[in-house]
């Protein structure tokens, strides 16, 4: 069984949520694609970076994220850091022939977001974005249904990731409300996951209508680099600085396959936590999604004699994708660990076995350029296309 | 206390609803504002009408509308005809001085809106239009905390009317399916509901974009009259003709108050039976609301401590509007008669009283107004002014 | 087409219900099984009568319920008073060979009800107990299934019927908490409801093992006999009484089929309003009804794929039992009066068509039994014999 | 930063749970109480041992758990066998000193659960029973508002534990269906998980009067030793042996705070899969919990306004127990690895600062009285002391 060596450059939440990965990945897919030897990992100071290295398991710390590039013995570079350094060092990583994991969104702008399709495109690296609520089993149930024809010809859809963790406008400005880091507002930071699970389900959007609002113009700033997500708020004497992403965005798209729906996306729904939900109708049947549930999916056959149809509300187990290798009673339990793990389960296999695998930077830069596409349209009023 | 005569032209399913609202409301609002004689039903043939003012408790039958008209005994006129007719028996009835109510929606087109508006206007009579759905408590409890600025300030709202009665194609064509009948499909028959329930929560709306499909262009042609709503399903023998109408619509629209949201209605939705819903994010709070769980409206209040913050699902009773005259407990039970006895009160009460009932003639036509803008935008591919 | 006269007695909420009924059950069920002129409304005097006449749709109103008993006139007689007179009553009218709808529960006692059973036994008159819920089309769909043998044979069952109105200390002292007016407390008002529902469901029971709660000893005394079921809190400074019933009951039982479970009511479930709900396990499948969300029952079949198993939402509609009488689309609304009208029709039905109809007083006296055993079972500790 | 050598015994399911959790621990508890050492892993053969060694990252594996016992560098046995050796494992590591987590239920017996009470109490080892499910944050919120008496006494209470897993006649016979290996049933295996959390929330109970029920008297015997939980079905010829322990239990419990209620499991509840629910009515408030959707808990408290009151569903998320420690968004995911997580946590924590950790083997073996209690209640069919 190989062993591959992993680099991880941030040390934040999404740090820990890749590092219970790369631990849980062989105990829940076993026999594992391939064994993990988390070697290095960097953050701002080495003190820091040692201390994460200790809680997270790697053998050491450093303060230089181009140590892991430079390691001719790492495999794998995991890429956690905030938007604006995804492209120089998936670049970087690419350059050194690295896969990568790298979180999402891909970039701050669609240039990076070429920039790093075409870089990974040329070193023939295996290259993953991390939109892990695809992984969610519910989700691979809906995509096995559609696939089946169970609903049918897709009509419509539409599909939500609404937040409250910033509706306080005494939540910091931290680096996720700033384009510079960030690139956008809420349409990068889950608007993405949307678009993603959107794509994965039904295929890729040929025009795009869309509309961006900013509420809260200006927020306290943000002492240290620490990202809350608006569990701590700011002080009343800090200063405030303005805002300059968009903290919602609604977007009408048409899909290749002739359907046509909705995503919004938002920070500002009072009560809505990781309320991320999808529900499309076919001509046969109809699905609906919501994670804040998502050990179920909702499924609706026409086929059904007519005394007995309605949604059924299917409990994800071993029956259904990535069944037998998570927990063996439905309802177990689908938390933020069990994603990530069929994430980095995914991740490797194409590492260890060779294969595309999906999302990858192909799937990143098309979202940009989705993205792109409705800034245009936020600007122009019209359609446009993707 | 006085007794108003009534003329109800029409004896399909709306005639069932009018007439056990004519019969409850003196019983669930006592004292009421004016006892009820129901004295004469029209429907296309004597023998019918007659059976009908049987059933629904008439003196009599007639089979020629104008007979109500003429009457001058009676003082309300009720309209449950299709749509194609709203138009010349409102304005008939307006001219005679009769008080009107009528079912939804106005007409099949702005010119018929218009001149029913003016008609009423002129006459000074009382109109109401049966958008009944604003009617169940749940919807005016909502209307209730956004007037006492409970969730601040509107930001975005989403509202749905999704049904399935005619995703088979098999579905007969009805004359809910005949432009020349109808005036458009689903956003006429239903979206117009959802339309008129988010002005009256949030007010109206300055700029649409909208977008309309026919999935099933052709339907076994129905025989006879009667509209089974997709109960009875078309033989296959049966010969088909063209839907000119839309089974779907969304519209994107902007609020006159800074907001902006999504519509939608489709009648192609499996699984969603009368899914009429709105979801209104603000300031300071949220607001869920679903009709087929009607008794209940979810609100989360952002000045609620964070340990103890969350939607409440709140079942309508003796505290909320109208409770006093409904039912003693919560949940025992909001029907689709309920919300009739409410629209019926409201009606009665104007005309007994006098004032402007809501919604009436001039919201339909503003409705209308919106609705022909949507058409407008659907061919332009662009933003339209309401 | 025959007319059945009708005399009422009791000019509470239970009257708007009946009247209500009265009203629409020929608009619902058409061809009507009879017509229904309403007659006499009996209350304490003769200006309460004589306005609840005018309200209900009577032709006049006395004092004097005795009227009614001798009125050759009258077909029908309905009881909607408090516990206390039902025995009374139904006897007089039973020996005046009238036809009886009375409110539940049957009587204050065991004895009562014996009387009362045996009095319509010998009368042979048509006589129905108003267990509306079982009428609700959800659950005469889940007896549908049941029947259809579609989850199998029944293993378990557990009822509910939680409420909170009377939760607050506050709460005055109603006949509903006075033993020589109502018999008993939670377990007579509201969990006979649940009794019946699934004596209708799964058939008799033959052992019960149960306990009783008064949770709150006094109250302060209600002036005048409204019964406001909670929405009018007693004022502070009046004075207490002691409440000699029970607040919550839980029952233990054995179903002559084999099958075992319970079933709870309490008026003092916090945020529980008309939580009527039933939860039945079988060999081949499952079903869950919720009362506050009536529209829709869930079942789950055992023989549905591994990966398509799941409890199915079926709302009630054209497909269903009543569906064609009530409203042509799924979640239109069921609400209070829908139930009182199909219950209406049953009963009506059976006076012009003759047959027994269900629930009746056997089915009344049946329940006492079990309440009966339920009692001693308390007081013994042990399982009792019903 | 101390660091404990763990020995862990059995290599099914659950080793994989504690496994994650021993490596999640750190990650999400930061500064640990401790680093672990996965040091040995023991299952039926070397070969198997050695695997899972190598797929729980231990450094190597034994067949012979008396390795683990007898290795004097190792700090803890985790024990994650059969019912059958509990006792025997830990009554011998207790008298090797070492700390001891273990999976519930305690034992198969009374006999055998005090004995192991006594052998941990004589040891003075830090000793844990692994009901994990009260770990999850919605549970641990319920404790805190209890316990703030924000829905003040406690006046009734019902727990379930639902799954359908065995449901099927053809589920094989594995150990949990032999009552040599398991000790009981439905009781043990899941029922005491219910037991538990109940006795978490509200406290000890005084009194029992059970029922259980084997419904499914015979399945095909299983091949091997893993235990698919029902995933795998029987051969139709494969030999049958008699099943002699119970699939459903009903307990009506009364707490020695003077409440009461009941507790029910079962796993033949077609539809159900891992539904652990609880619903308890305090004078204040309520509290309702259904572990398949575990992020949230819902709350009503009396003391809201009337015309605002209803149940909350409070997400758990930093703002809740454990939630700075989990996710940093509510909803972002609860699974079962979180709540083994926060398990190991507790234990870890215990082992390196000492202390008490609760659920211990006290818990257990009280949990086992009661258990006793109910057997005797089944046979005697009166309520039996506990």
């Amino acid at each position: 069984m190989k062993t591959f060596k992993v680099g991880l450059i941030g040390a934040g939440f999404m740090a820990k949520a890749h590092s219970v990965a790369y631990a849980g990945m062989p105990m829940f897919f076993w026999p594992a694609p391939a064994l993990i030897k988390k070697k290095l990992i960097a953050d701002l100071t080495v003190e820091r970076a040692d201390e994460a290295a200790l809680q997270f398991g790697f053998e050491r710390g450093t303060a230089d994220w181009r140590d892991i590039i430079n390691d001719p013995d790492i495999d794998i570079v995991d890429i956690c850091t905030p938007n604006d350094s995804h492209a120089e060092i998936a670049i970087a990583a690419a350059g050194a022939g690295k896969h990568i994991i790298c979180e999402k969104p891909i970039s701050r702008t669609l240039e990076e977001a070429k920039a790093m399709y075409e870089a990974v495109s040329k070193a023939n690296v295996v290259n993953m974005l991390a939109f892990n609520y695809r992984m969610t089993p519910a989700v691979q149930l809906a995509k096995k249904y559609i696939d089946e024809g169970a609903i049918g010809d897709i009509l419509d859809f539409r599909g939500t990731y609404l937040q409250d963790w910033s509706a306080d406008p005494n939540s910091p400005l931290s680096w996720r409300f700033q384009k510079a880091v960030c690139g956008s507002g809420a349409f990068g930071d889950i608007g993405t996951h949307v678009v993603d699970m959107l794509r994965f389900l039904i295929g890729d959007f040929t025009e795009v209508n869309a509309r961006f609002a900013t509420y809260i113009k200006e927020r306290p700033m943000q002492t240290g680099t620490v990202d809350n997500l608006g569990s701590v708020k700011g002080g009343t004497d800090v200063p405030k600085a303005p805002v300059d992403v968009d903290d919602q965005c609604l977007l009408v798209l048409k899909g290749a396959n002739g359907s046509f729906g909705t995503i919004e996306a938002t920070r500002n729904a009072w009560g809505r936590n990781n309320f991320i939900t999808f529900e499309i109708h076919g001509t046969k049947g109809s699905l609906y999604f919501n994670y804040e549930r998502r050990d179920e999916l909702q499924v609706c056959f026409a086929d059904d004699p007519g005394d007995r149809r309605g949604f059924r509300t299917v409990y994800t187990g071993p029956a259904h994708p990535y069944g037998e290798n998570l927990w063996p009673i439905p309802a177990l339990g689908i938390g933020y660990t069990e994603t990530k793990i069929v994430e980095m389960y995914k991740f490797i296999d194409a590492v260890a076995n060779g294969g595309r695998v999906s999302p990858d930077f192909e799937d990143g830069y098309r979202i940009e350029q989705l993205g792109d596409a409705a800034f245009r349209s936020a600007k122009s009023g019209s359609w446009e296309t993707i």
